[in-house]
């Protein structure tokens, strides 16, 4: 039987969704999901995502790791902001990380009945096309948005991610929200940078100076890892 | 100063933005808000939009005409179901229409503190862009989407109506619903009849058996009226 896709392009409504035995994919391109990806490629061994910067008082002078931002500034006694560049091989192999994101951890606790709920980004894209082909099971592609709203770059992971799936004729689709994904995506995929940094500059992202970021976290063959989310911790 | 442009894609989200003193366009391409432009242009004096069935009750045996389906099918006390092309000059001249419509009705009480609420279909988009332009406010398009999600028509009026509203450098956005709708209807308007059949068909609509309505929906030029909500009440 074929196998279906579905794209939720904010987590404001991912409770229209019935996600019983489905691969879900959380998407927070700038930059929670991006950042998470680069960290379990450079060895880090766990991530615990947070949803304040509150919760993160416990694991101040522990051996945890501590990434956390404010306003896009990274606090005072962490050891990251949210800026995947800085979770290098030397700083992270084998520890675990407290992550704060307000929006990611809200995204990734939402499932409720998935089969499993994995980190998608540009970066372990082919990893992920792979992975769900070969479970071969319906799937839910679920955007972080931004502020509980549609965001482009989500979108275009979206619309990538099904448009691969969708080349095998094991999967279908009968969601409005994947098939203009897959068309937003067609039309920024003919010059991709140009088109991301443009969106970038005319949109809410040129406030949050990440242009330097931006080209990095559109690139794919990066990793191979599938991070999973499960009792409230991020592994592989 | 400059004119803003949002566009929501989904009332549920509807929350997070603030309408004050700007044009709220409500669109339900398929079919409420074709409809409501159908019955002004043909002579209707005020629409009373419900929200359920039930609401129609206190409307039996009056001189009010009943516009009310369920699944699709028109009910027996109803004078019409939800299809545009039967509200004829001879039926609805000059008398009132109650009009049980879940999800656009919820829609147009959605906005709080607007300008104006105006109803928007292609039929009449000639003249809400004009109005907008002559207003000159800040406008957000308000898509009701399909039961709180995403839905293709809605968000293809929103890329017409913006793009034309862009040439004018008057107006902008920052809204990334916004631009991702303006590109979507740029890849429709390559070939809009044949885009909208094949989403149709592969996509819910398939289910509705709206084929003969769809083309009539995405007309243009169709109706100079801009029907307007206040008091509970359409009205031009």
């Amino acid at each position: 039987m074929q196998k279906k896709i579905e794209t939720v392009f904010t987590p404001a409504i991912y409770d229209k969704f019935d996600d019983t035995d489905k691969i879900v994919v959380i998407v927070d391109i700038l930059r929670a999901t991006s950042t998470i990806v680069t960290a379990f490629e450079n060895g880090i061994s766990k991530i615990i995502p947070v949803s304040s910067i509150d919760k993160l008082n416990k694991y101040k002078n522990t051996d945890y790791l501590i990434a956390a931002e404010n306003n896009g500034v990274k606090i005072d006694f962490a050891d990251f902001g949210n800026s995947p560049d800085k979770f290098t091989r030397e700083k992270i192999y084998n520890k675990t990380l407290v992550y704060s994101t307000t929006n990611g951890t809200a995204t990734i606790q939402k499932p409720k009945n998935a089969y499993k709920i994995i980190i998608g980004a540009f970066l372990n894209i082919n990893a992920i096309i792979d992975y769900i082909k070969k479970e071969n099971k319906d799937c839910i592609i679920l955007c972080a948005g931004w502020k509980s709203l549609f965001n482009i770059e989500d979108s275009l992971f979206a619309g990538s991610l099904a448009q691969s799936l969708l080349t095998n004729d094991n999967f279908y689709t009968i969601c409005d929200s994947t098939k203009a994904a897959v068309d937003l995506w067609k039309v920024a995929n003919e010059d991709l940078d140009n088109y991301v940094l443009k969106i970038a500059q005319k949109t809410r992202l040129a406030k949050l100076g990440l242009n330097e970021i931006i080209p990095y976290c559109f690139s794919t063959g990066i990793s191979n890892k599938i991070p999973f989310y499960k009792n409230g911790t991020l592994i592989i």
